[in-house]
C-alpha cells in the first residue's frame, strides 16, 4: 500500500539527510547559538531582502504558533483565522491553551478576506469583548489554495490601516512559493508581521523557519521560545537543515516537483468529471468520490477521509511531496482513468 | 431619562439592603466561612432538596464562569456555548484566558438543541482537536427566553450519555423560575452538574450562588476560587443577602414582578405589529424598531441598541427588574402605543 | 468572644455606609463608567497630584494584584517579592495562575531592600531562566512595618535604573500614610509605577482602588479586568465608597485609630518584655507568647496563630481597625498586664 | 578549542545515526502512531517489566516537563522541586507558565529528602495556599549525584502516603543506571508516577521518552501533548531512536563510557586537592578552583562557568558523553596534573 496521507510520511530529503550526516560529529554551541544557525538565518535575511528580520528555529508547526501567537498578544486579545484554520480545528486548542481566543471568519476557497476580517473587527467594540489584534493566514492553505501576491497586499494593508498584525503559517510555503502569481519570499517579508518557512513538510526531518519582520515584535523571544519548549538542545540539527534547502533552490525544486505531480492526479480526476474541492495548482488535492471508487484507490493506495459530503459520497485528500514516487503517480492517475 | 438598559442599574432591593445594615456591625470570620453563609447554604440545599449539593458565593456572573469552568476542565477539554452564549461573546475571552475553547453551536431562539450540541460532538474524533466535555446554557438565555422543564431533561440526559458535564449559568434564574413550564429549583439540582442563582441581576447588591451538584466537581474548589480572585474577604455580605432572597419566596416575588412589567412592554409592542424577537415571557424584552420610532423612545427612556438589522431597523433591548417603577412602564407602554 | 482576627471582620464604616444607603436607588450605568467612579477618579487624582493618572476600582487585592500584575509581564517575565510577599504565600498561586513566575527575596522586617532585589536581577542572565521585570511591595507590609519614604526612593530608582516596574499593594495603606517617616500619597504617586489603595481593610464594604501612574501600563487595562473577572456589574458601589472615604480624610482618620489602639497593645506587651516581632506603630501586632499566656487571652479574645516559633513559644497576631472598641482594647490591655 | 560544555554538543552516536539513516526512505504514518514507536514502547515495557505502563516520545526535556505537570496538576497545585531543579531555575519559568507554582526547597547534594519534602506539605495547610502534589526529583540530579535505589523509594512512599505524585526527570538517566547502587528501570517503574529516559543527552539526535507508570494518569494524554505542541509529526524518528537505544544495553554502555571518563578527570582534580562540588561518579564534574587555573585549562578547553564561589575562586563544570574523545580526556587530566 503506498501512501499518500500526507508530506512528511517519510524521512529527510537524501541533501538534507546528506547534510546532517557531515555534521554529525562536529561539537558546536547548543540552543541554536551555533554557526550552522547563523548561516542559514543570513542566507534567509538574503533571500528575503532583509537584514534586520530575526529568524528563529524551531521543531515544529504548531509549536512555532503557538510561541509566537501568545508572544505577540496581550491577554486580551485574540487571532483571526478561517474556520479551517490549522490553529481553529487541528491543533487541539493550543491557542487557547496560551490564553487567546480564535476569532472565526468563514473561509473563500480556504482563505480569509479583507471583508471577513473586517466583520470580525467592526463586530468587536468594547472591553467585554475580545480585542482582535492578529490575522493568521496559511500558504498554503489547509484546502491547498493560496494567497496571491494581489491578496496578500490587502490584507496586509488592511491590518496595518487597523493596527493589526499579519502573521503567515508557511507549513507548505514551498508549494505556493513556486506559483506564477503567488507573492515571492520577498513579497511575503514586505507583506507580513512575521511568517514562517516550512521544513518538515518540505524535506526536513523537522523544523519550521520562523521569520520575525516587525522590529516591534522582535525583543526577546528567545525567553518565550524557552518558557514554551521550543528551543531545540542541539539547534544546529536546525540551522543545517535550512542551510541545505535554502542556500540555493532546492527548496523551491521540492515545491515544484510535488505540484507537478499533484496536478496530474487532479487532472485525472477532472477529466473523468470528478468534484475537485478547492482546485488549485499546490500539492494537496482534494476530491469528492463515490465509496465504490474510493474502496478501488484503497486497494493500492492510502489516501485521507475528509468527510462524507452526502450519501455515498466521500471528500478525500491525496498529497505528493518531494519523496512521492513517479511511478506510484502514474499508478494512480492510470487507476483514476479506469474508475 | 428613565433607564430600562439592563437590571443592575440599582443598589439592593429594600430587604436586601436591610439585611446588610442590621448585620453590618456583627464581627464575622471571613472568606464565607461565616455562620451567614451556613444559613444561606442550609436554605439552598433545602430548596434544592438536596443535602449533599456543595454553595459557594461568588461576587459576579464572569468571576463563577471562568472559576468554574476552569475548575472542571483538564487543559485539552472544551466547553460548548451557543453563538450567543455570554461566554463566548461578553465576557473578554474570559474563558479561554484559562486555556479552554468554547465551542459554538448556532442558537434556536437562544437555546442549544440536543442535536446541536451532537454535532459538535460527533465532529470531534481525536488528539488533534479539543475534547468538548461541558455544555454551558443560560438560564433565562442571553435573548430572554428559557428552556422548559422537558427541554432542559433532554440535553442533561444527552451530556449524561456521552460523558459531558452540564453547566447552567443563572444571572437571571428568577425571571425563568416562575414560569409555569420552566424547571424549578429542584428539577434544576436534579438535572445539571452545577447551577447558579443570580444575585446581581435579581436584587442583590451583588453575588452569584453556584450550587455543585455533582460530587466528583467539589473537592478543594475553594482552591480554585482563591487562586482565581474569587473569595471575598467579607464573605458574609454575600451570605445574608442570599439568606434574605431566597428563605422565603422574595428571589420568586422579584422574578414575577420584573417578568409582568416585560409582558405589559411586550404586548405593547406586538399590538403595534413590532418584530418582537425571541418572544418569550421573561423580562429581555427584544424588539425591532424604525429609527424613528427609536428616538422617539429615547427621548424618555435609555434602551440597549443591540444592532441594526437592516437600513432604519435597530433591535433594542429593554430589561425590567425588581426596582422598575410601574409608573414608567405605564409612560413607556403609553408612549408605544402612539408610535 | 471579641475578635482581633483581623481588620475586615465587620461591614461598612457607618459613613460608608451612609453614603450606600443614600444612592441606593439611583440608576447609573454599569460597569464602573458612572459619575461616582469618576468622582471618585477625581478625587484621588488631587490627592496624588496627578491628573494623567488612571484609577480603576476592583472589589479584592487579590483581584488587583492577579489582573495587574498578569496585564504588565510578558509570559516570561517574573515578579520580585519577599519570602512573606501575599502574592507568594497567601494567594494560591494566583500569580502563577496567570502564567509567572513569583522570584523571592529573604525579607528585612517585613521589607524587600535595594541589595536583596539587586541579588535576583544579576542572577537572572539569559533567557533560560525567567526575566525578572517586576517589584512588589506592600504597604504596610504583611508584617506590619511600613516602608519610609526614603525607602521607597531608593527602591523605585533603582528599579527606574534597571528597567523594572514598581507596584505597590496598598491593602492596608491607611495605616501607613499616617506615619511620619512614610511617604505620602503624592509621594507613592511619583515613585511608584502603580498603586493600590486598599479599601476592603480601611472601612468600606469592599473594594481596592488601582492607581496606574505610569502612562504607558494604561492603554486598554479594562480589557484585562473584563476577562480577569475583575469588573463589578454595579461597579458603582465601589465609587460611592472610595469618594466617601478619599473626599476628606475620613481614610487617614480610619488609619490614625487603629494605629493608636494597636499601639496601646503593643506598648503593653512590651511592658511585660514580651518579644514584639517587626515592632511598628502600624495595625498589626505581632508577638510571642506562652502556651499559658495565650490560654488567657483566648478566655476573652480570638488572635491568629502565625507559627510555633520554639517549645512553647507561639507566634501571634492582632489586628485592630476602625470598628475595633476601645473599650475591648482596654479589656485586652488590662489582661495583658495581668500575664 | 575542545568542549566538554556539556553532553549535546555533538549529534546522534553512530549507531543511532545509522538507523534513522536506513529507515529514511520507509513511509510512515506520523504523530507517533508508526510500527517503530510501537516497537520501542514494547522494548521499554519489557525492561522496567510493566506491560500496563504508557509511553509517550516527546522531541525535549522542558517540553517533558511542562506537558507532564500541567496533564497532572489542577490548577491550583503546585509541584515541589530542589533549589537546583530544572525546572525551577532553567526553564524559563515554564511550569509557572502552564499556571502552576514551583515550591522549592534546599537541596542536599543536589537531592530533595524526605524531610525536606515533608516541611512543604506541613507549611501548606489551606486553600489561601496553593497545594503540593507532586514531587520532581531529576536523576542524575542537576549537580551530578544520584538518590540511591534507598532514596528513591523513601521519597516514593512518602509520597504515597500523602497523595503526592512522584515524577522523575531522567534527562541523563544512563549515568544513573550504571551505578551499583541507583535504581534500576524496574526499580524506577515501582518508585515513581512517571519518569522519563532521556535521549538528547544520551546518544539521540533528539527526544525523551515519557513513562506513565501510575494509570490513573495515563488517559488522553496525546491531547494534552498535542495542545502544547510535543507531538512530532515524524515521530517515527523518535521510535528509532529510543529502539535503538535500548533494544539491547547501548544506552548502558554510553551511561559507563561517559562515567568512567568523567571518573579519572574528577579524580586528577582530587589527587591536586581542588574542592570537587557535590563529589559523585556521573558525567557532571563541578569543582571549585582558582582563575589562574582555570586560564590554563581555556587555553585548550571549554568548560562551563557556574559561579564566583570567593574570591578568586570560580566553580566549573565538565560533562563528559558518548562522544567525548578519549584523548582529550588524557590530554585534560595530563594538564590537570600540571596546575
Amino acid at each position: 500500500m503506498y501512501s499518500f496521507l500526507n508530506d512528511y510520511s517519510e524521512g529527510a530529503h537524501p541533501k538534507v539527510l546528506k547534510a546532517l550526516i557531515e555534521t554529525n560529529d562536529e561539537q558546536s554551541v547548543g540552543y541554536g547559538m551555533d554557526d550552522y544557525c547563523q548561516k542559514a538565518k543570513a542566507v534567509i535575511q538574503e533571500r528575503i531582502n532583509n537584514q534586520n528580520a530575526d529568524v528563529h528555529f524551531l521543531v515544529g508547526g504548531t509549536q512555532v504558533n503557538l510561541t509566537f501567537i501568545s508572544y505577540v498578544l496581550k491577554d486580551y486579545q485574540a487571532v483571526i483565522a478561517t474556520d479551517e484554520g490549522h490553529i481553529h480545528v487541528h491543533e487541539a486548542g493550543s491557542i487557547e491553551g496560551t490564553g487567546h481566543k480564535v476569532l472565526v471568519a468563514p473561509h473563500h476557497f480556504g482563505k480569509l478576506t479583507v471583508e471577513n476580517i473586517e466583520k470580525i473587527v467592526k463586530s468587536h467594540t468594547d472591553e467585554h469583548m475580545v480585542q482582535p489584534k492578529m490575522v493568521y493566514i496559511s500558504q498554503t492553505t489547509e484546502l491547498g489554495t493560496y494567497y496571491t501576491k494581489d491578496e496578500l497586499e490587502k490584507i496586509y494593508a488592511y491590518t496595518k490601516k487597523n493596527g493589526l498584525y499579519l502573521f503567515m503559517d508557511g507549513a507548505r510555503l514551498g508549494s505556493a512559493l513556486v506559483q506564477n502569481d503567488a507573492p515571492s519570499l520577498v513579497d511575503i517579508a514586505k507583506n507580513t508581521d512575521a511568517f514562517y518557512i516550512g521544513g518538515t513538510k518540505m524535506g526536513a526531518l523537522f523544523g519550521e523557519a520562523l521569520v520575525i519582520v516587525n522590529p516591534l515584535l522582535q525583543s526577546d523571544f528567545r525567553y518565550q521560545m524557552k518558557q514554551k519548549g521550543s528551543i531545540l538542545a542541539k539547534g544546529r540539527l536546525l540551522g543545517v537543515q535550512f542551510y541545505t534547502l535554502l542556500k540555493n533552490r532546492l527548496y523551491e525544486e521540492i515545491g515544484e516537483y510535488e505540484n507537478q505531480l499533484a496536478i496530474s492526479i487532479r487532472k485525472a480526476f477532472e477529466e473523468k468529471n470528478f468534484n475537485v474541492f478547492c482546485p488549485s495548482s499546490t500539492n494537496q488535492v482534494f476530491v469528492d468520490i463515490s465509496k465504490e471508487a474510493l474502496n478501488e484507490i484503497e486497494k493500492e493506495f492510502m489516501v485521507t477521509h475528509i468527510k462524507e459530503i452526502k450519501d455515498n459520497v466521500i471528500r478525500i485528500r491525496i498529497v505528493t511531496s518531494w519523496a512521492t514516487s513517479q511511478e506510484q503517480v502514474r499508478k494512480l492517475v492510470h487507476l483514476i482513468h479506469q474508475l
